[in-house]
């Protein structure tokens, strides 16, 4: 499947549709954010903006789409309009990789409210994907302290959202995949081991290892639990990594994918360190994540090499992020969408989001919210429950939104993976451990500007029943 | 993202060299089966079939593909033979849509053993995925009984796994989808509604409505909890609907998409009803998934379309499908992998697998493997409770693993998603009721003929440790 601006919703294009026919077409902005910390975590890694900046950059209906549109109901004249569609606005957004809470804007769209529409679904797809992966594989960086981690998800991933994982994975702090098609395409690193059935196509597991060294000696991890780890895999590993040895070469691992893990690790380290093979690694795998390796740590199992798949790719046990775009201002005017629940109630107005940082350049604990020409705010509250302020004349304030793309174009030069990937560990050091740990985190302050918390209970006022 | 031979996992290339240098390469057997029914219940709804055939068709490694694996430390030689790789395999399978269970082969994959590695990947990709899918729309199906089933999935989606989970959500038994590029490219009926921001993008909803009306008056639904539902959408969709009347047209449906569905949605019939728009149906969404819908069921929730997004699109709770792919034989020779669990020892030759038809053609609720030699098989044994048989002479038995591509070329006419579709439904239909609950659905059996059983037994003390 190729993008084409037919990776939508059908509304985003009925919708359309009346906007077009009753001209003028307006001026929208829209915000995209996320109600809730996945896996009730306390903070996300943004992730996914360069793919979304680089499919706008070129987004177009194909013929065949138009043609589609055409037999199903929609008028002549605006599929005239769809033909020469392009992404034509300005974002402003949070740059990727940045550690980011629920409730504020992440990034901010100012188009006419078609493109706008249009491009909604493809942006909340690839956004909230994406953020939730990254967050994922943030969380087990955190579990694995310095190991290495493997992303070897491919096979458990949602269909070709596993491309996208992988590359969600380096982001969020894993060092290689075993997905060659993302490691190619994304510059990332690509790893991997042997199958089980590579040792089955032999008559014996020994004769299986020595070709594999023979043949793969640079990178060689040999896997030592298709028959039996301790009686047969590990000291058939052994045998061949002394053979190894006398050609000069060195086994770089075995690796252990069944049993106890903790038990066998041990085992395992024991034998080898035993033979004098203290420079083997043991690598790791096994329906891994964040608690499995935290527990194996606290255990005391000397992994080197995490192999992590299911978990991290389809971010379980969420699955998804929420993520949310909602209109905020239509032709200059603030617009707000309420709710029952006063949570779920929308922000108007084009606005700023700005970080408060300490003294010493970390991150206090405070994001707040305030219109978009506001200059430094003072003060800001909380959302809802007004008892709760924060006076921010102490810090130095950060502002969040920076322009990413104008009239369609990207206004910031392409940055790899591995730049994310190492400005996400960055600004990951700058937040507080409490905020980082898995039970019941430390809530990071989300507020609002005194001017942007009236213009919100004004229109609450004015739309209320 | 392009499908092209490196989507897959590093390894798989990794052994293809050691197979390249140690020739003659080996022909090999893989089985596709997965371990435990998704989502603790009864049955899997078998997806993703077609897709895989039509890749494996054209897949081809790219000439940047090559480039990469050159620069990654792959032999000269066997990149030549890289570049003129095609799968040329034969696959036998159970049809797509059938209804399928734990622990038997689904597919069974021939071919060299480099081709045949090089696409478990890729195969565990998208089948692992679609079933997930499917199966999720088939309980959805299962509590929505005759009301209509909207999938809208796409932006909470894991990235283009959105794209293939529309077509599987269409054959586990969902009549339309939100997503435009699916609906055009697979041939799903479309459907849509309007969004939140278009009634904030007016200064009145009544406006909103009456433009939208207007514009689309063909399947017009309108979204009536943007301000407050039962004090200003619902009159206002009323009193639009009665100028539709006046116009001629009719209005299909009002949605709610927040607060008690229940509550809401009888609310809402009777102002419809006491307006004399008895027609005008009730859509609902927001967090909706089979234990949903089955409540608002049995609370009378006159309700007559749901919109499902997150929970079918990403497979919640369980968010993947555990498929593997095992080598059972390799050069003509049975081959098995072992486990400290029994349960996880893989089953060793090429096999036929038949399902037990009772004199009404009905499911009796027992499939059997057997070697695929085998002619008409008389008894079955459980793999692991040999106390457990079942005698197979009283039922007609249909083989499920049928030739669906020979020689790399499919062998079957290309099946649309609503052929499939209609096929899951006939199948489903023959399976007793009590697989279906959720809680605790019966379970079905599997067993293996008495010359499999023994040929894994034997396999099995040779090995052991």
């Amino acid at each position: 499947m190729n993008f084409t601006a037919a990776y939508t919703d059908l509304y985003q294009l009925t919708m359309a549709q009346v906007y077009f026919a009753t001209k003028p077409v307006g001026h929208a902005v829209f915000d995209y954010y996320f109600r809730n910390n996945p896996f009730k975590g306390g903070y996300a890694i943004f992730a996914g903006l360069e793919d979304v900046l680089n499919v706008l950059e070129t987004l177009k209906f194909s013929s065949s789409d138009i043609s589609y549109l055409e037999q199903h109901g929609f008028e002549k004249d605006f599929l005239e309009y769809l033909k020469d569609f392009q992404f034509k606005g300005t974002i402003y957004s949070s740059q990727e990789g940045d550690v980011v809470f629920p409730n504020r804007p992440i990034l901010q769209v100012e188009a006419n409210i078609i493109e706008a529409q249009i491009i909604e679904t493809f942006l909340l797809n690839m956004l909230n994907f994406q953020t939730l992966i990254a967050t994922k594989a943030s969380r087990i960086r955190h579990s694995a302290k310095n190991e290495i981690l493997l992303d070897m998800g491919l096979r458990r991933a949602h269909a070709t959202g596993g491309y996208y994982a992988s590359r969600a994975a380096a982001i969020g702090g894993f060092d290689s995949t075993s997905n060659v098609k993302a490691a190619e395409d994304y510059n990332i690193s690509s790893s991997g081991t042997m199958a089980h059935s590579f040792i089955q196509s032999y008559e014996d597991e020994l004769q299986a290892f020595r070709d594999f060294a023979q043949y793969r000696p640079k990178n060689c991890v040999l896997l030592v639990d298709t028959y039996n780890t301790l009686k047969s895999g590990l000291p058939n590993a052994i045998t061949v990594a002394k053979e190894m040895e006398s050609q000069g070469e060195k086994l770089l691992g075995v690796r252990l994918d069944s049993g106890d893990l903790a038990y066998l690790s041990k085992k395992t380290r024991k034998m080898l360190d035993d033979a004098d093979l203290g420079y083997v690694k043991i690598v790791a795998s096994n329906q891994l994540d964040e608690f499995v390796i935290k527990s194996l740590k606290e255990q005391g199992a000397p992994i080197d090499i995490f192999g992590v798949g299911t978990n991290l790719v389809t971010g379980k046990p969420d699955a998804a992020l929420d993520g949310v775009y909602k209109l905020s201002e239509y032709n200059g005017e603030p617009r707000i969408k309420l709710s029952e629940n006063i949570i779920k109630v929308s922000l108007p107005h084009k606005k700023q989001v700005y970080r408060m940082l300490d003294q010493n350049g970390m991150f206090y604990g405070a994001d707040a919210i305030a219109l978009f020409k506001e200059d430094k705010i003072t003060e800001m509250t909380h959302a809802y429950d007004t008892s709760k302020s924060l006076t921010l004349n102490d810090f130095n304030q950060e502002p969040l939104l920076q322009k990413v793309m104008e009239k369609g174009k990207k206004t910031q030069p392409q940055r790899s993976v591995a730049e994310i990937a190492a400005y996400s560990k960055s600004r990951l050091e700058k937040l507080p451990e409490e905020y980082k740990r898995f039970q019941n985190p430390h809530i990071y302050k989300i507020g609002l500007s005194k001017e942007l918390k009236q213009e919100r209970d004004t229109l609450v006022a004015k739309h209320k029943f």
